[in-house]
């Protein structure tokens, strides 16, 4: 029996799985992200966490298969990471670095595509060979898994779909620079822009009006409660994700669509009204395409890349 | 030295090609496409012309490696053809059919996606390893390939781009029954909307009213001679194409974008035009990526049909 590490490189902590080559999470723990000095101590804490997890359990190096690891920011499929501005990094070859470091074999993945592969692994896509992953936070991250494994792209940018521009005329800018991106409509911050416009073009009275600045949890909630303002938002909100999911839809054609991040906390009435604005945009092929709910939360990252060293390393 | 036949079934006719491994096109040909009763001849037709080619020629069914075919409708990598409206075909199972026809192995794959590969392999993508092709004729075909390989997609529909929906108020409806897709501007004819909205709603003089129906090509040569107005709508519908091909390269982010189908017999100016406008809209990982024009025309679909056979059969 072989084991092999999970990593998720996140802006504040580093998180940590042990597993067994058969898919079993063993332990999982954090580390800080130190971010000082463009990030350089971040490859060698993760080494020394490792060692110290290997020294603990009394594992060689040859009993391990391998280490994965997810990155906020792109990675070619070679292992180039392309700039992480959140952990100060720029462009350089993590497969040498960190397998230098730790004496084990490296492999690297963006983290939002990272966590797609966990989610398809173990997660809302299990049982699934092809899948896309929407995760709706603060921004909307993607990832795409094709045949079971990771679209990489060719500059280590595939899935990311939150980028797609969706409305040309749109006069506030993307946190990307550009205007109209999905992500400007589709994220929860978008969704807090829909209710602020639809405040100041509706003159329906709401509880959502007494809010400074209403979240997407805000919508969520008096929607529930039958607030028609409300209920209108979030019915353009799905109305924006239906279009958006479509378009990437009727580009990969996958068997099933995820939707993760903190917008999912919203349960089973995002996923289905998603779905129900899908269907009219989507061409006819794929209006069987299912929506689930991500499952594995902050742990889709260790799954996912423990998985890509599992697929590259596990023999 | 093996041989191979590459396959492309149209709605009038169907293109033969033999190959040699090497990928040497040895000779070319069609037949007709005889789509009565359902298109139930068309595959005994095909058996026949492989038969014949390979009597003539003395070649024995271990001379050859296999044959792969394209076809107008949605094709699973298993083989499984799901409708083609222009041939009458439903739901079958074309490697088993066309296999126990000819006694070769056959390798299936829908006639835009097997277009692509060639592009890819022999043509205007040579030499890279993944490709958006988007052809602009009467709709918009498309093709992906990721890693040299043809993106199948979950319902044999990967590549379907024309069908993204761009604008959900459009009133038009596309071929497909929805509204607002990307072929509605896109396409040639899609460009001949551009034209005529833009007469009805601009006052600038111009030879284009003089045209009953403008075609795509009218808009091109007068946009050459300095027409105002075809400039305009020229403009216009590089936009509409940077905008959608942006999209579609912030999903799979390839190497190279192809342009075919007719609208590209207006050369590089096109493939600059897009491209000028694709990078303002692009996410900025892919703003290099490169556009280029299809180059083996009619022929693609034979040579993409046989490389699918190539990769599949050939050793």
């Amino acid at each position: 029996m072989k084991f092999g590490f999970g990593i998720d490189v996140g802006g504040t902590t580093v998180k940590l799985g042990l597993f067994t080559q058969a898919g079993e999470l063993l332990e999982k723990w954090e580390i800080p992200t130190n971010t000082e000095h463009e990030g350089e101590a971040i490859l060698p804490d993760i080494a020394r966490a490792v060692a110290d997890c290997m020294s603990r359990r009394g594992l060689s190096r040859e009993d391990c298969l391998g280490l994965g690891i997810g990155v906020p920011g792109p990675v070619s499929d070679s292992g180039i990471v392309n700039k992480c501005a959140n952990l100060g990094w720029g462009v350089f070859d993590l497969h040498k670095t960190l397998g230098d470091l730790t004496g084990l074999p490296v492999k690297g993945g963006n983290d939002a595509n990272v966590a797609a592969l966990g989610e398809c692994w173990k997660g809302g896509g299990q049982g699934h060979s092809s899948m896309v992953l929407a995760t709706l936070g603060t921004g909307i991250g993607g990832g795409i898994v094709i045949d079971g494994k990771i679209l990489f792209g060719a500059h280590g940018a595939a899935g990311e779909i939150g980028h797609v521009t969706m409305d040309k005329h749109e006069t506030e800018p993307c946190g990307c620079g550009k205007f109209g991106c999905a992500e400007e409509y589709g994220s929860a911050s978008g969704l807090t822009r829909l209710a602020r416009r639809a405040m100041a073009k509706s003159a329906l009275p709401s509880p959502l009006r007494a809010l400074e600045k209403p979240t997407a949890k805000d919508v969520f909630d008096l929607a529930a409660q039958g607030d028609a303002l409300a209920l209108e938002v979030r019915e353009e909100y799905f109305d924006v994700l239906g279009q958006f999911l479509a378009g990437v839809c009727c580009v990969v054609d996958p068997e099933i669509v995820v939707l993760g991040g903190g917008v999912s906390k919203a349960g089973p009435v995002l996923a289905q009204g998603v779905q129900r604005h899908f269907v009219p945009y989507m061409f006819h092929t794929g209006r069987g395409i299912r929506f689930a709910l991500a499952t594995l939360g902050n742990d889709a990252g260790i799954y996912g890349s423990f998985k890509l060293a599992l697929d590259q390393f596990g023999g």
